[in-house]
């Protein structure tokens, strides 16, 4: 019964897609123009689903901090009204042509963006995940099948129910969007096997989640991993600037994937770097780590152990490790970080460039915060989300990696001897 | 055992990528001239290895057309070596920076092509395979890890062993290329789960191959799917055109996956194109099987069941429909074809646009053969395969498919607000 009303879901979406594939830019604005307009004229009954969520999250004791990802209220329905006008605004990547080449057989052959197809989109609490996903995808000419987390049940299901109205207004199959509105755990399970009607699936929200959908799909997953982020502070660095970008990198937004985690500090500047830098972190209450070398420079750092350097700690712990060159930072780096974002403060260029070139990184920063990592600051005007893997995408993902492409060639009667 | 061995092999590629990562192009080509020099060098020793294999196939009562798949005498090896030679020529993908933005705070993001680090190649019958491929991935700076059929086990070891004699030549780790010498059908399956030290995993060979490594793989798979091709004689075709390219791509190779598996016919030219073209065909011994109105016009057409519509025959077959018009056409090959490579014969511009835009396949082309689908062909040089995925890659894949990017980002400073 539940694998039933996958299957059928999945298989909406695929039909649907179909539609979508061929829609103008201008009919998918009007599509996300009328999702809007839905969502205004609706706002109290949104703000009623929520409440349903608000109050069985509150009979089953959640966090406080979760409780508040949860909430819809006015202001938060218009940012996300907002936020739709934002990706109205961003160009269609669908149907550009690029890539020209002639052969000397005559053949013009040339590649074409065209949408994925039918996307899943697997995520947790925020339910404004619901149209931020859904839209991306749609105005990328996307089908998407939606299984949101079960304590915003409510909230997603009246977003939906407003996307369909929408897509309805606009003319276009119900089916482009759907959602799958139970709690059981079983119907990720069974979503997981639809790889004849999904072309990929994105998943949102904790590393065990990920890892859970990454072991178990058939469907192509483009996953976020970790982010064991590295700030290396270079023996040429300005020491000024490296304290306020090892400092932003930790402690702006400690829990998100592109803090940093770790500093790495030459040697040759560790005794001057540390003292002050470790006591602006101590001050914002980030709890230090060492290797030996750095205890002994400053004895408040706690000695860090083996485990640590592969820790993304998501919270206002740094490790400090003091190393003898670039060479050592680099290979520290490659080893025990997690290909998410790496940062080096240097003076010397070629040391800025070796280190550019070697960290085998999603995002690898020249005197820069790590935290620059996402979409809107990499002026993708949007993000679906961060990919740490080498295939398809690799970092923030935007409309543009949310497409394939084809070949498109053009002949006068051309066959092959 | 045998487990113990297969993971150590892929923390070995895993290791040696390191160091290709880096590598210059001068280097790589240095390594990739150094093969051919121990190729050329060691010709007796191939061919006395071949032909253990050769034997053992005999002795097994193989089909001579695989044994002659097996074969490496002279000439054969010459031409694997004027294959690397090509590769040697081709313009190296890996440091190349691209798509770069200015950002209103100043930092400057760019794209940097890398390697995509450790590469898994499963593949059949062939043993030239075992340079061609592993020469491409070396040149785009990966490490590559072999899994080849057991027919050509001898053949495949010697092989091997002359590119680990030619990186120690070229002072680079042994490690960048293993292989998987055993031809127990479990070295696959704990092959495919090495995603700790594999980034891609490139199945060559038979439709069940590759479904069998498709669901059973936890590192990610590039695979190439049936091609259930497609021609469509639209009524306004130029029709001694329409009868050459359906005749190349039915007949010119009928069993590789980008020759025509259908003929699609508008009815408006369907008496006139149909009888002509037939004959042609069956005078290449094609066999022709259709729907109720081609057996009308010939009535030597056998009539066609519901099911091979969907068929990939990788022979002498076609099976032809009459179709109302282009949109019968277009939905026909979206809903029963493969996405592999389909094509229109049509003098209306108007329709070569909508069929290239709304067909959603690998390749789709405007009066040209399909049987052009090939890296060759579309100018990439070499071809490690075509891609009927959408993810990463689609269509015949070349060096530049076996990399993938970082961000670059240089700053001067720059903290996140």
């Amino acid at each position: 019964m539940l694998e039933e009303s996958v299957v059928h879901k999945a298989v909406s979406v695929k039909v649907s897609s179909g539609v979508l594939y061929n829609c103008t830019t201008v009919r998918k604005n009007a599509l996300l123009k009328a999702i809007n307009k839905r969502l205004l004229s609706e706002i109290p009954g949104i703000i009623a689903a929520n409440k349903i969520d608000l109050e069985n999250a509150e009979k089953a004791g959640i966090s406080k901090v979760l409780i508040d990802r949860l909430v819809l209220d006015e202001k938060r329905i218009r940012q996300m009204v907002e936020g739709v006008k934002d990706v109205i605004k961003l160009p269609d990547p669908v149907g550009k042509i690029f890539g020209r080449i002639k052969r000397p057989n005559g053949l013009v052959i040339q590649k074409m963006r065209v949408p994925l197809g039918a996307v899943g989109i697997i995520y947790e609490a925020r339910p404004n995940v619901t149209i931020d996903a859904s839209v991306l995808c749609l105005k990328s000419g996307n089908a998407v099948m939606l299984k949101g987390g079960s304590e915003a049940l409510h909230s997603n299901k009246a977003l939906v129910a407003i996307m369909k109205l929408a897509l309805k207004d606009a003319g276009l199959p119900a089916g482009c969007v759907e959602f799958i509105d139970t709690i059981e755990r079983e119907a990720v399970a069974v979503m997981l096997k639809q790889d004849k009607y999904l072309d990929v699936i994105i998943p949102r929200g904790s590393q065990q989640l990920i890892r859970y959908i990454q072991g178990n799909s058939s469907v192509p997953v483009i996953a976020h991993g970790e982010g064991n982020c590295h700030v290396f502070v270079d023996a040429s660095a300005n020491l000024k600037k490296a304290e306020d970008i090892v400092y932003n990198a930790k402690v702006q937004r400690p829990s998100v994937c592109n803090a940093a985690e770790k500093l790495l500090v030459h040697k040759k500047v560790a005794s001057k770097f540390l003292p002050k830098a470790a006591e602006r972190l101590r001050q914002a209450g980030v709890e230090i780590r060492g290797d030996e070398t750095a205890v002994s420079i400053v004895p408040s750092i706690k000695p860090a152990n083996d485990s640590d350097w592969y820790k993304e700690y998501l919270d206002l712990i740094i490790a400090v490790k003091i190393v003898e060159n670039l060479d050592e930072a680099i290979q520290h780096i490659n080893l025990f970080g997690s290909h998410h974002s790496d940062a080096i403060v240097t003076g010397t260029k070629s040391h800025s460039e070796r280190f550019l070139r070697e960290v085998d990184s999603a995002a690898v920063y020249s005197n820069a915060s790590t935290r620059f990592t996402d979409g809107f600051e990499f002026g993708l005007g949007a993000e679906i989300g961060i990919s740490t893997q080498k295939l398809h995408a690799r970092g923030p993902m935007g409309l543009v990696e949310l497409t394939s492409t084809k070949f498109v060639i053009h002949g006068k009667g051309n066959i092959r001897k």
